[in-house]
């Protein structure tokens, strides 16, 4: 971890330690929003890490009890004398600045994993849903609690509705209670939940397994991923044998096919 | 519960208690298949019970030890001296009506939980796939057994095949087995399976939370959520954000953001 | 089983009991690769069992510790002073028949279960995808390994992203490791795994009892789950109906109803 993680005036800091890209969010007391600022940060961050070739893997964390709480509800308020079409203005910045850091996770050329130490509630849990693969606190919960507020979690389950089957995306919906992290898992939301005190460890040793891979094979792979899996399975077929074509004759390929054939490990290409 | 549930010439009754109405299959001796009568008495129920401001939460519930046969075999066959185009008509129909009564589920501007005391076959193992939530009795069972009858549950696969993976859908199509509660969990067909005795407490419990949440929130965003799960990602979040911002310029949003800031229940407006 | 079971020579065996046919890899040295020439010879004996009236249930199973390696790695790799452009026409040819041989599998008139007694890598583990049921040895494992070999298993994940939540598929093609058949069995991979003693028993019982079925109910109810689960809801639903008219309406269904009243075994007609 570099000092940057002790720079407690920044909305998250970012460390690398063996090609993996910490992003840890930085406002534990207030609980971790993805405020505006917050968003944009993030946005940056990911668009350095994704560009980054010393970056091959990417987790995001966060510090104190709460991963995330969602969206800052106090930015999103109508603001004293503010007029409505203001704050319809703010919102939907917000909401469009939230989607743009979503599917930058979706998008980005590098692996994601959320390490999820506490709540992650509402665009929080939608934030876990985004990334690649997740790893939770066993302590960890998991919530969308718009119903409690007037509202619905509709955005947060744009993404937690691609994660997992339609009864439990509107268990969590239509009740807004905290469900666990042995829940996250059966639902298909997380890949596992650990002891508290391992998370740190195991997300590492995950990112680094991770980060030891092709950056090439990756980079593709992942985006050809999301984007057949919305297509009719001839085309998806199709589209996926082309993607294989090339992946196979990329330098990373003959690298390793070399590599398995004289019994070494590879040296890939660079992120 | 009201003296409608004591009504036996009813297909089916109708109680409300709390905000919850219990919509509760009333032909026990039969099986409580969804003949054409019940089919229609079912969209008028439903109907009735989207509309009523008292009502909001809805359990779908059943007497006897079976919770649905699916279709009245009976109603379906070929009458005597009947012509084949007569027959296909009333088919039609019958098939027909009951689509409309799944959708009426999806549509239903309320939460609909499905209340599984046992066997729910057939069509009435997709009446319970086109719940929102699902509750049942560990001794309830869940089959699809068109393939035994030399069919095929062609129609109830297109509200399981929504609810589960593939390779379970097609393990209840093609063995046309009774599958357990507990298989039914872990295919994500219901949420939870309790105790027989537990099982009307457990889901007047989850229907009463349910009730206590903003409606208007509940009927916007259940709306939205089946309307983008099959949309793009991208196209799902521009449709979910603008729903967002007229969710959190509602009304009841306003309610909710005055009673959590000033500590205290919200009142929300009418369902 | 028939005397091909002792048949070395050739890539599968194909044995018929009791209505199943069982298609076997027969290269255990080589780790049954998807060779051009086993694609090729599985195309062909899957159509033989598709046409053959007295197959009512398809079984793929395999010989030796692995079920299948995926393609072969020296028939995918650039030969001695082969052009660039001869391997990628021969890579083509592998993929695209490899495309057809897993559509054939999801096209087929028949219920395919696959029977995987070891480990299924890479396209062997989207052939287990194909299917539509599978059991597993609790031995075997399931893996994606691209990413070692500096690609990606991009074609394998357009047949188990179908099968398998998003972190789950992406677990296994980030990550390349060996998952367990319990794994499988969660992520809904496989419907089971049993001790391997009990692999062939188990898989044999599942299959005959399929077979025992309307063949002609399996061929259209299998054909229409296909097409309708990539439709938007409403439009299956009407797809399904008619459909499920026809069903009803066929020789099978008859013979099924008066099978049922008359509370004798079916006679169903030709598979």
């Amino acid at each position: 971890m570099s000092d940057a993680a002790q720079d407690m005036d920044t909305p998250l800091t970012e460390a690398t330690g063996n090609n993996v890209r910490w992003i840890t969010l930085n406002r534990e007391k207030q609980r971790n929003p993805l405020s505006l600022l917050m968003l944009n940060t993030l946005i940056e961050a990911l668009d350095r890490a994704g560009a980054d070739p010393s970056v091959r893997a990417i987790v995001i964390a966060a510090r104190g009890p709460v991963f995330s709480a969602g969206h800052d509800l106090r930015e999103m308020s109508q603001g004293d004398g503010e007029g409505r079409d203001s704050q319809i203005a703010r919102l939907r910045e917000i909401l469009d600045t939230c989607s743009r850091m979503m599917l930058g996770i979706v998008n980005s050329p590098k692996a994601i994993i959320a390490c999820v130490q506490g709540t992650a509630t509402a665009a929080g849990c939608q934030l876990v849903s985004a990334c690649d693969l997740a790893i939770a606190a066993n302590t960890a919960t998991f919530c969308t609690p718009g119903v409690n507020m007037g509202g619905f979690c509709t955005t947060p389950l744009v993404g937690i509705g691609r994660n997992v089957h339609r009864k439990h995306a509107m268990a969590l919906a239509l009740t807004g209670d905290a469900f666990s992290a042995e829940d996250a898992v059966r639902f298909g939301l997380i890949n596992e939940c650990v002891p508290v005190e391992f998370l740190v460890e195991r997300t590492t040793e995950l990112a680094e397994r991770i980060a030891a891979k092709s950056a090439q094979g990756i980079r593709n792979g992942k985006a050809d991923f999301y984007r057949q899996i919305d297509m009719p399975i001839e085309d998806a077929f199709a589209y996926a044998n082309e993607a294989m074509v090339r992946a196979m004759t990329s330098a990373d390929a003959e690298e390793g096919k070399a590599a398995f054939f004289e019994k070494r490990q590879p040296n890939w290409g660079d992120a």
